[in-house]
């Protein structure tokens, strides 16, 4: 192999602190307008977390399912999680594959952040119906441009 | 709540979301003040997370020991993880046994968080050495009335 | 928060799957030129495995740790690990804590992979000692331009 | 070692770093003719990886999965995951104990490589829908002679 090819050079975005606070900040908002005690969790291409909020009153074991839904959607290729279940509900040796590992969420509430075309990472919201938190984390993704 | 019937009646505090955020908030002011980039975590007494942030440029691997330094102080009766490691480095096998489970990190960074004597949280903070770390948690900790 | 910050743009190398087999390779005939048997893992910047390959007679157990090694890279910013169990070794409760961290391995033989300045992945080398480990993954890293 | 005093003399096949790249290499061929990015893993009989690759594009999630899914193989006798799958799926406690399972994949794309009769590895796929990694995975454990 010659090299030339080992790495690919492009212009990349990434989300900073203040772009993930933004995004935790504008889910929070649309959270209480629709009634809502949400967590919601917010992490890097590579699944790390960068920001995370759990609102009064909200369950304690939805801060992970926030955290696991972003994960969840940079794991694979940046599908909202809604639309990842949606793509391997009819195979159910898929479905109860990927829908019950560790560490995975599939379920609506975890929503891509693209900048510039490019996945930057995602938001992830819980402890709502499963409309209502692609709806609240989908108003954190829009946050961040 | 007006618990004027609960068996046992006390004027409980509780760590809400506006509280664990004042930590973080105050505990990165702190960090960026030392020159310092941090994972900043506030748990819950049943250590569930509350707020959390990574400062732009922290290590990525740091953010779980942030929490789990949090979690760490509420699940071992309120000690910072400093105190706690101090209290089990004499004994090898506790030592071992404690600093090395999973989920713990006994070193220095976690700080409870302490309102009318009561533990209402813990602030976790990770990123420079274990007394720039327990110097930030502890600015977290102190924001909290 | 006028959002104008909330995405960082800049000039980005990624690690291709020819980059990390590259990588493999020259690691693999650097262990076998100095007569060890190694396992070795090339990782992209969130953590997961690019490219890994175990040499016939290398120990099946160090297959983790090279992988482990690699992501230890990348998770703490990219130093050599065994220049993080340097930097923590004087404190026995941080290098206790740190280096007892299920999926952290910090002893040599991870090194990053760096691009144009950036931090693209890393490459992990197990089963000699940990100056041939470490010999072995940078003549791995070395092949990436 | 000579073995000539085994208590069961036999000849043994053994799955080699050479034949486990073959695999690896094989699968990705048909991957690439077939325009799917895919993750693939290959094991020994004791689970443990011998050889990996992700393609460019490849979903960073499914590295895990395709591992998961070679390891699932050589933990169950030999069998492919999607026919694991269908021996369970019949029994509801049974399926879901066993696909739930932390480490199992029993869905397509987990086949057995089996050489002179003996089951001397594991090929994992990937990435695509379940018939691609099977296809995939089929193609890199037919490539071991």
């Amino acid at each position: 192999m010659s090299g030339a090819h080992d790495a690919h050079t492009r212009t990349s975005a990434t989300l900073t602190l203040a772009g993930a606070r933004a995004a935790v900040d504008a889910a929070l908002t649309q959270a209480a307008a629709i009634g809502a005690s949400m967590n919601v969790a917010v992490v890097d291409p590579g699944g790390a977390l960068l920001a995370f909020a759990r609102m009064d009153g909200a369950f304690a074991g939805s801060g992970d399912i926030a955290s696991d839904k972003a994960r969840t959607v940079v794991s694979f290729g940046g599908a909202p999680t809604d639309e990842l279940y949606a793509a391997i509900e009819g195979e159910p040796a898929v479905r109860d594959g990927i829908a019950g590992r560790e560490g995975v969420a599939a379920f609506g509430g975890g929503v891509p952040v693209v900048v510039d075309g490019e996945l930057v990472g995602a938001v992830g919201a819980s402890g709502g119906s499963a409309a209502q938190d692609k709806q609240v984390a989908q108003a954190g993704a829009d946050a961040v441009r």
